[in-house]
């Protein structure tokens, strides 16, 4: 059985960021906290809980606390109710969300109705909503593009969304608006692990994707690969079967973006122990990925 | 052998207004010129050389004349060189050019390299650059699209180009740019005439386009027809052959924007004569087209 893991797999330069701030915040602090999941892994998220970072579901909870702002970026009106109850705020919101919220002020403060294509319940689509004042729409996929037409219209893209989603639903707008005025927000990084993640599963009879069930990028490399060879998504190791990998010749792995890299070491050692060190761990090199993660 | 006309065939706004625009003008007039052809119909521009309407291809001929600007617009320096020789200049540009043309300055102005998908030969389009300053760029086809990357680009179509066209183009385009901002210039009559010929094309073993050869609107009509069914496109009447219709049964016809009603009613007698009176006029009124003409 050979093993390959994808290049581009685990952590993104955002996720380190914001573990790296959590925990330099976290030094010697008392009463840390973060308004949900800092990143979108339960494992990483229980790490930091023995560090002292604890999780708040609601901002009203929170009062004279540090609060940590989750890599996907809070509401505006989220940080307002944690400011009015003094909270000090420490930002490690991803730099390229922050960048898409700027968008989305800018885009409203000059009058366009804003489209962002994404999951509407995404929190960093929550967040990226309330920097505008004005008409919003959230489109998760093409046929909700509605049938009404805009003299002018902005459109952005969750920033762990694909190209082809953005292209085919941009192509449904066409005919809808006057003018459109596009601001491509998908992560370099995103792109680039969706890319080898594709190139990988190509030759693959299993792909097992690593991450958490909450993660939007994660649950977008499984329908990316589920569409090209036989997918298993997992969070955790302890989820994969004998019978699940026994008849297989050539598994690739691959692990979402919040996905702390002992996770990935865990499902090489399980597979490697359920198949009675019979596997053989190959270069990806070959793998044909031209361009360079670039954030 | 039944015929049935395309809704929307024949004359658009743009053209009927230049038509009227250059007529009026001509009353009593002595000197009176357009550069180039008023619209693309070698006929219909001969009739109005009938009216004193004289058509000069150098801007340079021309001196102390009225110069009825063509329905395609022309260029900053055509224009330039025409007020410095003493001309006087009527302006027939049709609306939704000059519409199109205030775009390509705006865009510029803002700082936007500027693609205009249509033809880099066509009127329209030499003239429509002339309102850049900076970086331009002519896409014809999809496969067009250079390998680089823009910070942020503007992107607008020939008139009479199609949305299917400006949809694939700018889906290429898309991972080219950062941001990408869009005045979609396409006539909404163009778009309606090329629905209701797709619409007759489907029901008839034959479609006759009639229309100048240099009308780009006409060709797409022929282009988006030959994909379909058997095409024809003619200027005139007289071109049509005994042989090419004798075993057709259902012929569809339609014209171009810029192609005068006689042209079109000479095809019907055409056809009519070469089959020995035994055509039959259908109605068109149960081809689906939904939308009406805006312009």
């Amino acid at each position: 059985m050979e093993i390959r893991l994808a290049q581009h797999s685990g952590f993104c330069f955002g996720v380190k960021r914001a573990i790296q701030i959590a925990l330099e915040a976290s030094d010697g602090q008392q009463d840390i906290f973060t308004l949900g999941p800092l990143i979108h892994s339960p494992q990483m998220v229980e790490e930091l809980s023995r560090h002292g970072i604890r999780m708040a579901e609601n901002p009203a909870e929170l009062h004279n606390s540090t609060v940590i702002v989750r890599s996907h970026g809070i509401s505006l009106s989220d940080k307002e109710t944690l400011l009015k109850n003094g909270n000090v705020l420490i930002d490690a919101t991803c730099p390229y969300v922050s960048k898409a919220q700027e968008h989305v002020r800018q885009l409203c403060s000059e009058g366009y109705p804003v489209v962002i294509i994404g999951d509407r319940d995404h929190p960093e689509v929550i967040a990226m909503l309330s920097y505008c004042g004005g008409e919003t729409l959230v489109i998760g996929s093409p046929d909700e593009v509605p049938d009404k037409f805009w003299q002018k219209l902005g459109v952005l893209s969750q920033t762990t969304k694909n190209m082809a989603l953005l292209q085919e639903t941009v192509s449904r707008l066409l005919p809808h608006v006057k003018e459109l005025r596009l601001f491509n927000t998908i992560c370099t990084a995103t792109s680039i692990r969706q890319e080898a993640t594709t190139a990988l599963a190509k030759i693959s009879d299993l792909m097992i994707i690593i991450g958490g069930r909450n993660s939007s990028n994660t649950r977008m490399l499984a329908a990316l690969c589920s569409g090209i060879t036989k997918t298993l998504h997992v969070e955790t190791a302890d989820e994969i079967s004998e019978e699940q990998i026994s008849s297989q010749h050539r598994i690739g792995l691959t692990a979402g973006a919040s996905t702390p890299d002992y996770l990935i070491v865990d499902v090489y050692n399980r597979i490697n122990k359920l198949t009675g060190n019979r596997t053989t761990v190959t270069s990806v090199e070959d793998i044909p990925v031209n361009k360079e993660e670039s954030c």
